[in-house]
């Protein structure tokens, strides 16, 4: 299995340990004559609610050797995603799962987090180790 | 020499002919820890101004089968270059530079148009058989 196939299992089965059930892998949406993949589409039933929360989940692995390069394609990524999403399924929240070694070697960076408030960008952190959910950044 | 270098050199062409100088080739731009690397910076003395304009130009040439992987690539480079400049050189406006055959198969269209808008992207489109700059789009 290929080091992207492997996070995006792990990604899989720690969105399921957290409740959610995946309904797309990939999930796509299509605007006019562009179609998009998005990793997975995930929906959670809340007993409180009728419809369930849907949530869309692009999984970056930052495998190249300078992460910016891999963070230049994850921006402008989850831009298109969010406007295609937002055109055909607006109920339905974006977000970036990254890794927690990751998110910690860079993310953290001041500017990573000048983008990341500058672009309303939402993460999901996950643990390759434990194959669980580590945090939700809205 | 590879498609991807040979659009850099008509841009490079195309830019002298339209009056102005390379500066850079390429341009790096360092925040923190984080160095980018953008495909050109370029200046335009103009008489009735002390200093110069100064631009910098990141070149795509969406060789990929699909346009939107291309795409995601050159918005978030655009984004990323953008803020870089704003904190590093802010008086240098930043471009994309698209040839005319891309921009008008992908870049009219109105998902594309939609994020152009959006995220006020400009972009420089030039013509590799004539080896001029066509069109400026701020």
């Amino acid at each position: 299995m290929s080091a992207k196939d492997k996070f995006h299992e792990v990604v899989k089965l720690a969105l399921e340990k957290d409740g959610w059930t995946i309904t797309d892998d990939p999930l796509y949406i299509t605007v006019g004559t562009v179609q998009m993949r998005i990793d997975l589409g995930a929906e959670k039933l809340l007993a409180a609610e009728k419809d369930g929360e849907k949530i869309a989940v692009e999984i970056k692995s930052f495998l190249k050797a300078s992460a910016i390069t891999d963070f230049h394609v994850a921006l402008g990524q989850f831009l298109n995603y969010r406007t295609g999403l937002r055109e055909k399924d607006p109920e339905r929240k974006l977000y970036l799962a990254v890794d927690i070694i990751t998110y910690n070697d860079f993310f953290i960076l001041p500017f990573t987090q000048l983008q990341i408030q500058e672009y309303k960008l939402k993460l999901v952190i996950y643990d390759t180790d434990t194959e669980e959910i580590v945090r939700w950044i809205s």
